[in-house]
């Protein structure tokens, strides 16, 4: 997809193509589209994170909140996002063995008890036997040095998602 | 409900039951359950308000842009969300007949195309009949009022469906 056509949508079409950059929040996208016209990836992108950047504290909590947990319920029950599931799965999650999937789900009930938030972590940059081991290191990260680090996750698939949507490298030009 | 069982909730059962208080922005249902916990309805609807009104202008126009059009496409396709089905059926939209359909048909598309966001009104205080008038009558306001006029009744909405979740009037003790 080029900007031409990124350029030329209604705000329907925009939230129906971009409204899962962000994982469950469309609002972010909807928002987005007041910024248009946009002049590459980088530039669309900017206006995503600058309006993550822009929420109180409690907005961004809220966007990890509409994230899924890694290896949890909703991948067993197949109710993910079409990209969380394809995010997951490509990262070996739907692989994992008993032990390991109720490992990490001690870890996520740890985290989210302390935190308030659920882990995020972008899974397509990640080798799967690292994530239990990381999920272990920020489990015991201060709060307001955690939240930067989810929220750079959310930026870092943001990235991703909008990098497959048009057809452009992720890792640039 | 009482407020004991939502100050009890984790931030998934609070994203479950309230995330479409604000229609199609569970975020920021999942932004409000960091400030639990709520005394009442006026409480916890102050928090959902005071997300609103601290997004930067685009996040306000986002959450415009999430609401569907007013006995539109979704209405007849049964795709809107549960709340959003109830209150237009509730308000006789389904039961227009073809020519007054168009003629709504046809204003929600110049106010789309004035403002950039669906018109959004509270259906369930508006008689059916008075639509048509009070939608060409917005149609012509200055954008800057009309953005504040349709947050207004993004709160109107709010209120109610926050009424109907706790078992409250919604007209006030």
């Amino acid at each position: 997809m080029d900007m031409e056509k990124v350029n030329s949508m209604d705000f329907g079409e925009f939230v129906d193509v971009f409204g899962n950059v962000i994982e469950r929040c469309p609002l972010i996208a909807a928002a987005v589209w007041s910024q248009r016209p946009f002049s590459d990836l980088e530039d669309l992108e900017k206006h995503f994170f600058a309006l993550i950047d822009a929420l109180p504290q409690s907005g961004q909590e809220g966007i990890l909140r509409c994230h899924p947990d890694l290896a949890g319920r909703e991948l067993q029950r197949g109710t993910l996002t079409a990209e969380s599931q394809r995010e997951q799965s490509g990262a070996g999650l739907t692989s994992l063995g008993a032990d390991e999937r109720l490992r990490l789900a001690e870890l996520n009930a740890q985290y989210r008890a302390r935190f308030g938030f659920p882990f995020v972590l972008a899974a397509r940059l990640t080798d799967p036997a690292a994530m239990p081991r990381e999920l272990a290191r920020r489990l015991h990260c201060p709060p307001a040095q955690e939240l930067r680090t989810a929220l750079g996750e959310v930026k870092k698939i943001g990235h991703l998602r909008l990098a497959d949507l048009l057809c452009v490298d992720p890792s640039g030009p």
